[in-house]
């Protein structure tokens, strides 16, 4: 019998870490294929305008945070917001708390700082 | 017979100019409806992992301009290239210019000045 173990590869974390931004300005040489994808998931969660609207409202909600119960007038209807919200959630781009009957959306600060530096100019 | 006259209503132009940047940080206050349709639109753009390689291409090449012909490696076709870089001019993110065969593209600085503006921290 062989003393060699095979360790389990570990999969990445599917969780908001394996989308936390990673990449230099976008100016500043070509993005490999790895750094795109990661990327670009951030991108993709914003370039939608409902969850564009969703996430100035969370961001610039008193506190700097919001639940689907302070979340009105945007035009879906409280599910699809969930839904929304969730998509934000996944890219990264908020972080949530549930807090006795609602789950509380944040925006993440780091996130919002590095998707700024990808866009600076040279 | 009336002199009043009815002026044709103007419509939208439908090239960059209706993509241009308009808005606040999205930490500032709720976007509007319109202030979401025409920024999402943007980040839709950098919303596929390709579009993002080839603008990160276009960005970082030297002179500040590719055309299809700079661009290898992306692992797509060159009408794919050509597609993509389309896209991201219809977005207002790149402009263009045809020079003998080539059409040459551009980053369009302005733009992504005011979208580094948009994610600008509080």
């Amino acid at each position: 019998m062989s003393n060699i173990k095979v360790l389990p590869l570990l999969e990445p974390e599917s969780g908001p870490e394996s989308v936390a931004p990673c990449c230099p300005p976008l100016t500043e040489r070509p993005f490999t294929a790895e750094e795109a994808e990661r990327t670009a998931r951030m991108f993709k969660a914003l370039g939608d305008p409902v969850r564009l609207r969703l996430f100035s409202l969370v961001a610039s909600h008193e506190g700097g945070e919001a639940c689907v119960c302070d979340i009105s007038d945007v035009g879906v209807s409280q599910p699809t917001v969930s839904h929304h919200l969730k998509k934000l959630k996944e890219a990264g781009l908020l972080t949530s708390e549930r807090r006795g009957t609602w789950v509380y959306y944040r925006v993440e600060p780091s996130v919002l700082a590095s998707m700024g530096r990808l866009l600076a100019s040279p």
